[in-house]
């Protein structure tokens, strides 16, 4: 039987990471097998996460290997945001909980997505359905995504599925979530040991809207200032990145966890989106997007929107 | 709370006539208020499981009434067998069992697709997960469209979970699955009062495949040669439906449900992708296709392969 990889998208954020783990152990649990690996190397916050709960971070990889032809997504499906030879491969199956964008088979397959919080509370259902017990370790992982994703329930994206979730998960892995969670995220905000490439780049993705390549990033922080006062930096990393890669406009957000608000800082042709997308004024490439804490739910479908205007 | 509508695709034959009737009652009894809606007028073997079950027909439809801006889709999603407004349209949910294609959101939503034979095997799990009971008459609906997409379980897309899915779907409606289920198909394969136009496109359904238009019908017999008596008129029609809808290509699967096997029959500009396809050889517009009874595991991967050849 030859080996399944199951990945989340490039740039992994913590959920990215851990619902390829908990869904390659499910899987296998089931009889496949599998192996869980990364598109990317993993965060501060992943790496505190893995750290707290003793499991060895996944393999990191950017094409398949030579003997591999089958893989299972987790946590994305748009191909831009995958494995490299993702063309030259078999989905067997996709848990995810974003929009479904160029995503194209030729046969049918196994596709979960719902409008939940996180993929590991999708997950988690995934264990029950199949009876599955969960690890300490595991469940541990699980619970630190449904964190990451929802900014402690904080982001819009949130949902009572999620919020249940975290109950049945810190149960299983023993942690109180409101303490471990603030740790976790406050581990992912430590950018002073960072080059300005790795702030705006850790987690960012592409986005084709209306054939316009668009690149959003985000960095979590727990004051704004830290990075503002390294913005020119920042700008021009980005503007080297979309001459780089050919983006036709990087968005970064600058989200603060404490207080669950951002900054946007913009570069490239297209900056006129952003303001017509959130109603607001640039100022030196900046925008303040009081109350945006998710890309997903209050960033890409509001650029989806102005994106489509374009003829 | 504005209606949303739910439904199959067009050219409906019982899965998705009878899929959109089960998931609609479901999502009502979750406090949803849909109304499952066709995209086509019902066939005669539709005609038949809603004359049994004593149920009435869903509404015809092409596009949505003016009022409604969310709907479910069911036993489809590519935008082309959709409804006419589909663009305009948010699509909440979609259960299906096909290949994903061209189908794009701008947001999250809830997609659930199994490789199963029969999109009413995936509303049976929903029914089950919910805790919802299914109405002895819903039971016999679902169960009829199990039995129609696997050719009461002879289609190789039939699979364990479809087969005990009718088991327990047979108890709730009471019948018999083997002797109520032939009763079924053979109402099907009533074509001798139909035109040229009805047999080739009842149950018919678009397919861009490279970027070119392909059209497959499929229609049922118990015996070959009753249509192939009619061939010419069959491929005028086909060859003008091709000159009326730009389709580059119309394949017609003739089966016959008693002993699983195909004869197709070619119209258009790509013959030979049919050829290289089955690895067989057209005589006079008409090929064998011993074995083929699912057009959806068993030509439509075979077609995709071939174009995608074409540069």
């Amino acid at each position: 039987m030859s080996k399944i990889l199951v990945f989340g998208h490039k740039n992994p954020d913590t959920d990215a990471i851990t619902s390829a783990i908990s869904f390659s152990y499910l899987q296998n649990q089931l009889g496949k097998n599998t192996e869980a690996v990364a598109l990317g190397e993993v965060t501060d916050e992943i790496a505190y996460a893995l750290d707290y709960f003793d499991f060895e971070a996944p393999r990191v990889v950017s094409k398949s290997d030579d003997d591999v032809s089958e893989v299972m997504l987790v946590d994305h499906n748009e191909p831009m945001q995958s494995i490299d030879d993702i063309d030259d491969l078999t989905v067997l199956s996709v848990v995810d909980h974003h929009r479904i964008n160029d995503f194209n088979t030729s046969g049918p397959l196994y596709y979960r997505a719902e409008p939940v919080g996180c993929t590991n509370t999708i997950i988690l259902k995934l264990f029950k359905e199949h009876g599955v017990d969960i690890p300490k370790d595991i469940a541990g992982l699980m619970l630190s995504a449904i964190i990451s994703d929802t900014l402690l329930f904080k982001s819009p994206t949130c949902t009572d599925e999620d919020i249940k979730a975290t109950e049945e998960l810190a149960e299983i892995a023993g942690v109180n979530t409101e303490k471990y969670g603030l740790e976790l995220l406050k581990a992912g905000t430590n950018v002073k040991d960072k080059t300005a490439l790795e702030i705006i780049d850790d987690d960012s993705k592409n986005f084709e809207l209306n054939n316009h390549l668009v690149h959003i990033g985000q960095v979590n922080v727990v004051d704004f200032q830290e990075l503002l006062d390294r913005k020119k930096e920042l700008l021009d990393a980005m503007i080297k990145e979309n001459s780089d890669n050919s983006y036709e406009l990087f968005v970064l957000i600058i989200t603060n966890i404490l207080d669950s608000n951002s900054i946007g800082l913009v570069a490239g042709n297209y900056t006129e989106m952003v303001e017509k997308a959130f109603d607001g004024t640039l100022k030196d490439n900046q925008i303040d997007l009081p109350g945006v804490v998710s890309r997903k739910k209050q960033v890409v479908p509001q650029l989806t929107e102005q994106f489509e205007n374009i003829d």
